[in-house]
C-alpha cells in the first residue's frame, strides 16, 4: 500500500497520539506540512475531544487522526463522538480492534491500530483494521509486554503476514530511521517523541527540555512486571515505581502509583515526580523545532540517505 | 569505512562469536562464504582455542576472528593465543577496551568491540578500537544494562560521533534488515541466532530446533535485575531466574542459577533447564539452513530490496 494515496498527505509521517501533548496545535501543524497529525484523545473528556477535533477541522482540510486507547471506561463514547464529527482516521489502542473496527469502517473511517506483537498484528487484520502500527519497545509511553524491537517486529510481522500495510512506531526520530524502515518494508513511520520536542506542542517547556537533554541511556521501562510497562525519561518518580517492584508490591498498589503522573510530569513540567514518557529516541533530538523544520529535515535526511545509497558499492571481490 | 575492503571479505557480515555455538566449523563456512567467520573463545580452554584456530587456518586463507569476553580471568591469555596464532582479527567484549587494543594493534590485530550505549562506543575509539559493532537488546545472549535498541543505538552512535565505522547487531535475520542496517549507516552486521540455526554449526540440533519454532514473543532478557541481562528462549531454567529476581535473590545466588547452564542448552540440547541464548530474530528464522545459503539469501534479499526501493515513489503531492 501507498500510504500517503491511502491517506492523502505528502509524507507517510505519522505523529503519535500522546497524552497529553497530543493537542490540536500539534496536530494541525502536522497535518499542514504533510505528514497526518493526531489527536490523542486518552487524557480527554468528551467535550475537550469534540473541541480539539473541531479545532483541527477549522484550521485545516489536511485528513488528521484521533487515538482511541480502547481498554479505557470512555472510549465508547470517544468513537461515537470521532464519528460524529467524521474524523478521517482513527487509530485505536491497547485493546481488542474488533470491538470497533466495523462500526468506525461502515461510516467510512479509516482505522489503524497499534501493536506490539505478531499475534495482535494477526488479530487486527482479522478485525478488518486498515493499516497496523508496529510499535517496538523501543516507543516512550505505553508499550506491548513482548518487549519486541521495532525492527524484527516490522521484519516478523512482514515475514508471517505477507505484503500488509505497516508503520513502523518506535527511536525513529531521523531521515537515516525513516529511510531504514521505509527500506524494511515499512509503508511509513510513526513519530511520538520527537513530535514533542516542537514549538507547537503543549507539552510542557520543562519536558521537552529534558527530552533534548536526555541521552541514549536515560530512558527506562517502569511497572513492567505487574503490567504492560510504560518508557519513560529515568527520574525520582521512575526510581520509586522500579523500587515498588523490587519490593514485590502488587498490580493495584503500583497501578496508584502512576494516577496523576503523566499531566504532572508532561503539562505541569515536574521533572521529578511526573511520569516523564518519552523513547529511546530521547538520544537523537537535540532542538526544540518548529513542526515544519522537523518534517523537513526528516525528509531531508530520508532524500539524501536513499540518494547516496548504493549496496553493491558495500560489497566487494574478495 | 568500507568494512569489506577493510577487512579483505565480500559481504560486510560479521558471525558473532556465540560461546558453545561459534566454533571453527562454522567460523569456517562464513569466512570461506564471504563474510566474517568468529570462533567464540568464551567457552574455551587455552588448549581449544588454539586448535580452534589452528583448524580454521588450516581450512581457508580467508580472515576469521576471535571474540574474546575481556571481564573472564583468562582473557589476558586468550589474547596472548590470539597473537601467536597471528588472528586476523579480534572482537572484544564485556570489559574495558583500553586493555587490549594497544598490544593487538602493536602485533597488525584488527580490534572490534562491542558496546551497548554511546558512552562506551565512545570510550572504544578513544582506546584506538577500529569498528565498533553495536549491539541492541534484541540480541540473544549477554546483553547491555541499558536495553537500548538497536536502530537507536546506531543512529545515536552516528549522530554523537559522526562518520565512524559501526556494524549493526541484535534483531537482523533477513535481507530486508540487512540492507536497512546499511541504510541506516552501519557499515555492516553482525548476526548470531541466524547462524546457529545452520547445518555447520556445532550447536546441539534440538536447540536448533528451538530457534526454528520460538516466536517473536518467545524470547525473555533474565538476570537484569542484578547483573547485565542474558536474552534467552524464554523456557523453565528462565522461569526459575525470573521468580528468583521477584523473590529479590542476591546476584550472587542468581550468577550460580547460570552456571553450566549454557552449554546444557546449547551444546546438550536440554531444552528445559538449559540456557537457550537467542535473539528477537528468532522470529524470522524458520529453517536450518547451510550457512552457504544463508549467506546468498540475505545477500540476495538485500539487493532486491535496494534495487526496488525508490523513496520518491512512497511520498505524495498532496
Amino acid at each position: 500500500m501507498k500510504l500517503c494515496e491511502f491517506l492523502g498527505i505528502k509524507y507517510p509521517i505519522i505523529q503519535a497520539g500522546m497524552v497529553w501533548a497530543a493537542t490540536s496545535p500539534l496536530a494541525i501543524a502536522v497535518s499542514k506540512n504533510g505528514g497526518l497529525g493526531t489527536i490523542g484523545a486518552g487524557s480527554m473528556s468528551e467535550e475537550e475531544l469534540r473541541d480539539q477535533i473541531r479545532q483541527v477541522k477549522d484550521a485545516t482540510d489536511k485528513p488528521f487522526a484521533v487515538n482511541i486507547p480502547i481498554m479505557y471506561g470512555n472510549a465508547e463514547t470517544q468513537i461515537k463522538i470521532a464519528i460524529e464529527e467524521k474524523v478521517p482516521v482513527v487509530i485505536t489502542s491497547a485493546g481488542n480492534p474488533k470491538l470497533f473496527t466495523p462500526v468506525l469502517k461502515d461510516h467510512g473511517i479509516k482505522v489503524f491500530h497499534v501493536v506490539s506483537s505478531v499475534k495482535f498484528a494477526k488479530k487486527a487484520f482479522e478485525a478488518g483494521v486498515d493499516v497496523i502500527i508496529a510499535e517496538g519497545t523501543e516507543a516512550g509511553g505505553h508499550n506491548g509486554r513482548e518487549g519486541i524491537a521495532t525492527f524484527p517486529l516490522l521484519r516478523a510481522i512482514l515475514s508471517e503476514l505477507g505484503d500488509v500495510p505497516v508503520v513502523a512506531a518506535g527511536g525513529i526520530a531521523d531521515g537515516w530511521g525513516f529511510a531504514a524502515a521505509l527500506m524494511a518494508g515499512a509503508s511509513g513511520i510513526q513519530m511520538g517523541t520527537r513530535f514533542v520536542a516542537t514549538s507547537e506542542c503543549e507539552a510542557h517547556p520543562a519536558f521537552k527540555d529534558a527530552i533534548v537533554k536526555a541521552k541514549d541511556q536515560d530512558t527506562v521501562l517502569i511497572g513492567g512486571s505487574v503490567m504492560a510497562p510504560t518508557r519513560v525519561i529515568r527520574n525520582r518518580f521512575a526510581d520509586e515505581v522500579l523500587k515498588a517492584e523490587r519490593e514485590g508490591k502488587s498490580a493495584e498498589e503500583i497501578g496508584l502509583m502512576f494516577r496523576g503522573r503523566s499531566r504532572l510530569g508532561i503539562r505541569e513540567g515536574d521533572l521529578e515526580n511526573g511520569s516523564l514518557m518519552a523513547g529511546q529516541s530521547v538520544a537523537l533530538i537535540n532542538e526544540i523545532l518548529p513542526v515544519k523544520e522537523v518534517i523537513n529535515r526528516i525528509v531531508n535526511e530520508a532524500l539524501l540517505a536513499a540518494r547516496s545509497f548504493n549496496i553493491q558499492n558495500l560489497f566487494c571481490s574478495h
